[in-house]
């Protein structure tokens, strides 16, 4: 089994990459550097920034019975893409190679252009060479579960069948993000599910909730093997973000009341989800979407679950509560389905007290390095 | 009342831009002849192809009493749109700027990416240009009905109330469309509504079925007035085509069995549509979705209409069923609302004998013209 991942320098592309590879997948890893590029911009180092890409591939080709390819590569370039795509043929192709962050594409104008561009055109662009190429090669494609929203009904996975004046349709479940970010997910949905209909690709499009977690078994413990652990405002999720500060004894920022509930799920869950999606793949002309989370917790039952973990570690952790940078509402109705993973066999990595003095004591040894001048929001949505 | 019109020099740009100059507006229109180009490039000149834009600007400057600004420029360029905006300080500004064909999006992979590329970055640029310059300017955006699709329930305007498992929410209407050029108008809407909410720009983006005809009181029966009527089968509509083709002694050409129903209109109830929206400007904060069109026909009631109203001029018309270049629907349900525009005193000019008999008169003189090799769909969508 071939495997492409596009975006496989990520946060998400690495950990999955290393994983298929253990697996024996032959695995091809494509990025374009634009994630570290924009974190040396924007001077928010990750936590663990061992060494780069192709040092790290290298590394795991060189010490692991199961060698990696990568490319260097730009998904947006449609020369570069359709080549890949003749000559690797694969099976599957997995796609993170998105401008991933909600408050990066909000800071002004260019930021919000490049997500726009980079993402839909990134999608575009695949989709359109998929179609060219072998419309039976199946495209797993990260989109997020913020593109649904906070809604005043049940989320379900993907679709919903609406009765009308007496009458009966099934759409698209409507999508209504918070950021620029979330939004340029709801068009590549609109996309994909376009050339699903109209050339029918086979798509399984992931609505992934925050991710937390840094470590997996593939890593060995090992720092360089570690993937990006971003704690800062622009491109840590909040969990990571709540780590970094607990062991650096700063305060637990919490946006507006806390009251925002999304669904939630481990790294380790993330590469189960994926793998459960490559092994069942969708049919061919099926846009299959799923629910990518395990469990739901408001932003203020994160921040108390860290608390009471590391006071068991010993580590005193107080909380504030900032302006939310951010426009969304704090209280507010949630009731996504996530049924369709638990169906294919997943078996969810919980939020225990357990796990996350684990998380703190894995990071403990990196308290020095943490700069708490990257935890305030800097990036406010009006 | 200051208005630019983007995408000023084009099928519907030109007309309404003269309407408003006529009623005493102060009028810019802005455009980068991308649709003058794309006629060049794939060699389907429109029947009225006189002169070039700022020619007809200077002519109609001189020998009316309305002058009108033109301005050459780019809507995706962000310094120049906001230039423009703060340079104008306009009241309203009208959003024709896109690329408006189907079937050119669906010729390959430069003319997809184009499409999506031109049309989404467009309203971003604009969008972003008016939340930082005066978010109390309306905008007037022209999407289309085909963003709906077909579906198998009722079209409202814009948005649906959905009643599901006991609670209820207002959503975006979903919508499921047949071409890229259409999913860029989706895209489109996604990212209007997403400022709206944000930043409470004021928004009336219209979903605007087929436009017929080319001849306008403010054109005064010139020749060099008129507008842009391509009747070929990358840009023209399929009315404006079935003149031509009578015209000129060719068979309508009806796609497949010719049962796909659309609501159209006159491009004189076009230019009244856009009044009444200027005149009634959607409220600050405001995304207001208007169905824009006037009364429903299969295509084949289409072609019967015109051959009925040929036959009392003398012309003799055939038709011909040619395979359907499209993948779409040929049987099915289509009850989409249009009342709003005639709650606001829309008076539809309707597709009476009498009006087709004039259009055909009035384009007689052309058809030695017409090309008949441009009739012949050449982009097949699979």
């Amino acid at each position: 089994m071939n495997i492409i991942i596009l975006g496989g320098d990520g946060y998400l592309g690495w950990p999955v990459g290393i994983y298929f590879a253990s697996q024996g997948y032959s695995v091809t890893l494509v990025d374009n550097f634009t994630r570290r590029k924009m974190c040396i911009e924007h001077a928010c180092p990750p936590l663990f920034d061992s060494c780069s890409a192709s040092e790290r591939v290298a590394k795991w080709s060189s010490v692991t019975a199961f060698p990696i390819d990568f490319i260097e590569g730009d998904v947006t370039d449609y020369k570069f893409i359709t080549q890949l795509v003749r000559e690797k043929a694969p099976d599957t192709v997995i796609h993170f190679a998105e401008q991933p962050s909600a408050p990066y594409s909000m800071r002004g104008y260019e930021e919000a252009r490049f997500t726009i561009s980079n993402n839909i055109l990134g999608t575009l662009t695949l989709a359109h060479a998929v179609k060219e190429i072998d419309e039976t090669i199946h495209i797993v494609k990260l989109g997020t579960m913020g593109e649904y929203g906070t809604p005043n009904i049940d989320i379900e996975e993907g679709f919903i069948t609406i009765t009308h004046k007496g009458r009966e349709e099934t759409f698209l479940y409507p999508r209504e993000a918070g950021s620029l970010y979330h939004t340029s997910k709801i068009q590549d949905t609109d996309l994909l599910y376009f050339y699903v209909r109209m050339y029918g690709l086979r798509v399984t499009d992931l609505m992934q909730g925050p991710v937390y977690g840094f470590d997996t078994p593939e890593m060995c413990g090992l720092n360089e093997f570690r993937t990006f652990l971003n704690y800062d405002s622009i491109f840590g999720t909040v969990f990571n973000r709540f780590l970094a500060q607990a062991v650096s004894g700063n305060p637990l920022t919490i946006y507006g009341g806390g009251g925002q509930v999304r669904g939630y799920l481990n790294l380790l869950d993330t590469i189960q989800c994926i793998s459960l999606a490559v092994k069942h793949p969708s049919s061919v002309g099926e846009m299959r979407i799923l629910n990518q989370f395990t469990e739901q917790f408001s932003v203020r039952e994160l921040a108390s679950l860290v608390q009471e973990a590391a006071q068991e570690l010993g580590i005193k952790v107080t909380s504030q509560n900032l302006p939310n940078p951010r426009i969304e509402k704090e209280d507010h109705y949630y009731a996504p389905s996530n049924s369709s993973f638990l169906d294919l066999g997943l078996k969810p990595h919980y939020l225990t007290k357990d796990r996350i003095s684990e998380m703190l004591e894995q990071i403990l040894p990196m308290a020095q390095n943490i700069n708490p001048d990257h935890f305030s929001p800097n990036v406010r949505w009006n």
